[in-house]
C-alpha cells in the first residue's frame, strides 16, 4: 500500500515541488519567525510584522505541520496552547531564507541584519552551526 | 518628486519584501526557465511541466517586468514577438532557486541536476560566474 502524499505536486522538478509547499506570501514568514525571530506561539506569529490574518495564519500552521516542517506541542507554561518548532526539514530552509533576505536587502530597500548575512556567506556551514545551537535551546 | 513603487510592501524586513514580489506558485518558475533552461518566451515559458494558464503567465510577466527583475525585447527572428531575459536583480536570484532546488530534491522527493547543486555548494562564486556566462550567450 502506498501512502497518499497530501501535498499535489505540479512536476517533479525540486524547485516546482518546493514552490508546491512554500510558494505563497506567508509560510515562510512563519518559517522566518520560528528560525531568526525566537517565535514559538500563535500569538507571537498573529502580531509579527506583516499583519498576517487569523484564518491564513491557522492554515498556514496546519499546512507546514502536514508537510512535516513544524511540528507542535502542549506549552509548558499552559497546557491549553500550543508551541510550535522546526523539524530538521524545516531548519534545512534556513539557506532558502537567508538568499532571500541577501537578495531583499540589495534589491528591495528591506532593511535587516547585514552582520547576518555577512557571516552567513563568510562561512556558511559555521552559521548554520550556531543558528542550529539557538534552535535548541 | 519621489517615486511610487508599483510593489507595496507589508514591511521593512528584507525576506517579507522578496516574498511581496515573488511569493506565489509562478513567480520564480519563470525566473527558474529563464536561469537553468534557457527559455526566453512566452510559448516556452507556456509549455514548461507545471502547466500555467495563459492569463497567470501573462500577469507574472508583467510583475517581473514591473519589478525589475526581466526585461524583454522584440525577438529577432519574429519581430512581433517578444523575448525576455534576467537583469542583473533577475540573475541575483540565483542562490534562492539554488537553495530551493537543494530543499526540494532532499525533502520532497524531486529529482533534479544533482550535479549543478553540487558544483554550487562546492564552489558557489565560481558557479555563478559560469551560469552568468552561460545567461550572456
Amino acid at each position: 500500500m502506498t501512502k497518499k502524499s497530501l501535498i499535489s505536486y505540479r512536476s517533479h522538478c525540486p524547485i516546482g515541488r518546493a514552490l508546491d509547499i512554500l510558494g505563497d506570501r506567508w509560510t515562510l514568514l512563519i518559517v522566518r519567525d520560528l528560525l531568526f525571530a525566537g517565535f514559538k506561539s500563535y500569538r507571537e506569529f498573529l502580531i509579527s510584522g506583516e499583519g498576517i490574518a487569523t484564518n491564513i495564519l491557522a492554515d498556514r500552521l496546519l499546512n507546514l505541520a502536514s508537510a512535516g516542517i513544524i511540528n507542535s506541542k502542549s506549552d509548558p507554561a499552559d497546557g491549553r496552547k500550543l508551541i510550535y518548532a522546526l523539524t530538521a526539514k524545516g531548519f534545512a530552509l534556513a539557506p532558502v531564507l537567508l538568499e532571500l533576505s541577501s537578495w531583499g536587502m540589495k534589491y528591495s530597500g528591506g532593511t535587516g541584519p547585514e552582520t547576518i548575512i555577512k557571516q552567513w556567506k563568510v562561512d556558511p556551514a559555521a552559521f548554520l552551526k550556531t543558528l542550529a545551537k539557538n534552535q535548541a535551546r
